[in-house]
């Protein structure tokens, strides 16, 4: 059987980025049947401008629409800017979610996040989960991973160290599997 | 094969509320294989107490959360007030999340809400949806139905008449009727 | 010079409520000039139906709408349900809004906030602002005071004991202060 | 005495753009003491990225921040993407509001927009509320100013011609005004 192909999407342009760490060890600790990609490109994304839709558009955004199009699911990891989702993911949603292609219309879709602050990125999942919604996204509904504290939970290598964290990991990513599956029998 | 049972929760207390009329319409126009009753007891249930959780707690909460078991879906039809949820709905809500039944968590939900003002209530919907996600319901990700001027699409008998409105919401049922059939085989 | 008379509401119907203790730890602390009472009675307030209205409403609902009238501002302490505003408080809030008193417009409000869990209201008081804008009232913008695992800075007396929260407390409560002030000059 | 200078920023990067066009009404209709420049650089904001920082970081945000500290208030006028605020938007408030400057933290600003669908950009204002919020902005709660169908509310022209839009844009302003002065007093 095919393994499911999810491309791993981290809300902050930062190379350092707890969320970029974050979606490296979603992509270690991956089910088996499970590969995750992770998305390098979303610097090159530019601001989203009607009148730069054109024949295709901007070439960063024709590559992206098509790895979100190939993959069986998107997995989202978003620190909080402003007690909200960062500009820099809003704005890639906002490409993504324009017709004719619609590549997030019943895409599935999982959300998670890490905030070197104490307060975890609630605010920012609530926000990217109602974006994600009006694109008709199908988001995963439950379990949330609201990471804290951040620079607690890696090692100097930049490993996820935090066992109770790696165990809440787990059952979120075989939770975005079988979400997946059902999403697929729809 | 047994018919889909769906619960409707209008969030107004109001007899002649349109979000009553509106699922009433939705009762009348369901798709084959499914029916909904509506609930009509909101106005029983208390404010929510942590103290009054006892035994079983308040006996029209023990109903209410006996009903929403006991569904194979929930058809919430939602007014906004102050740009938000109701609050009557949302304490009905804060009930049925608590545990140890914790009856929203896995139920397939779906949203739709008509205002007499013009803006069809996306704020309201927009909040519903978050608190049913962190009750862990499984929602309906689309389509959405907003009406806004209710009293312009519903005839002198309380039957709802706006073609366009008639055929959005039996796409939206059709929607959540596969939906809840999906959230089934999870 | 007339002190300024604050009404403090908790959002938890519950006796030992955490946010009912920092109610009393902000009366306690109040500023010079700065008294705080803290309104006891929520648990009377119905659930919200126009039909119940009538001349003046519920007996409950009057008294409430006397308190917020006569106060110079309104003090909130909500705990976070369901990742969103407690609906016994959303369901008050709901009475207060309504003509012809609307007695929230043009209100100064501040909303702070308590829970036992790790994450601290930040979608609650969230929530609970954005319906306070919506009803007109003129919310304190900063600081916030997002108060996690409230177990811990309370005393076994149910005094608040943890200093640098005492400390934010302290400058939130001076800020609200200034800003009764600036909103009374307008 | 010296007018209030307010800079207007459209949260849309298309030139022909509807919160443009309501930004020049707005620039047109100010009351007497106020002018409002309109912001026209949005499309030069880079993506932001704290390793742009630096110094000073980008130059296109140097001239950004200098306008947003120089100006007595900041109107918004917003689209709605998304169910949210735009990206672009969103992008240019994450600069702003970055120490050390943080140009955003105490200053007058408000809020409002048009969209060409129906529902009026009620989601997105309460997104860039809730945003600027979180940067320390003191925002005007009231009175709102929601357009949908926006094509139908400006001439051939460009020029509003919606008599009560007209209407409620004067009045918007004006409370603008005495908000200003009311912050400046604080």
């Amino acid at each position: 059987m095919r393994p499911m192909c999810i491309l791993g999407i981290a809300g902050s342009l930062r190379r350092g980025s707890y969320n970029r760490l974050l979606l490296r060890a979603a992509a270690e600790r991956a089910p088996k049947g499970m590969t995750i990609d992770v998305y390098s490109d979303l610097a090159s994304v530019p601001l989203f401008n009607e009148e730069l839709e054109g024949e295709n558009g901007p070439q960063a955004v024709v590559r992206l629409r098509q790895r979100v199009h190939d993959a069986d699911g998107v997995l989202i990891a978003t620190p909080e800017y402003n007690q909200s989702i960062p500009g820099v993911l809003k704005n890639a949603i906002d490409w993504l979610s324009r017709p004719p292609e619609e590549v997030l219309a019943g895409k599935a879709v999982a959300i998670f996040g890490a905030s070197t602050g104490r307060w975890g990125t609630r605010l920012a999942q609530a926000a990217v989960r109602q974006t994600l919604n009006a694109a008709e996204a199908v988001v995963l509904p439950s379990p949330a991973v609201f990471i804290g504290d951040a620079s607690s939970v890696f090692d100097s290598a930049g490993h996820l160290s935090d066992p109770p964290i790696c165990a809440a990991l787990d059952a979120f990513l075989v939770a975005f599997q079988r979400w997946i599956d059902m999403v697929a029998k729809k």
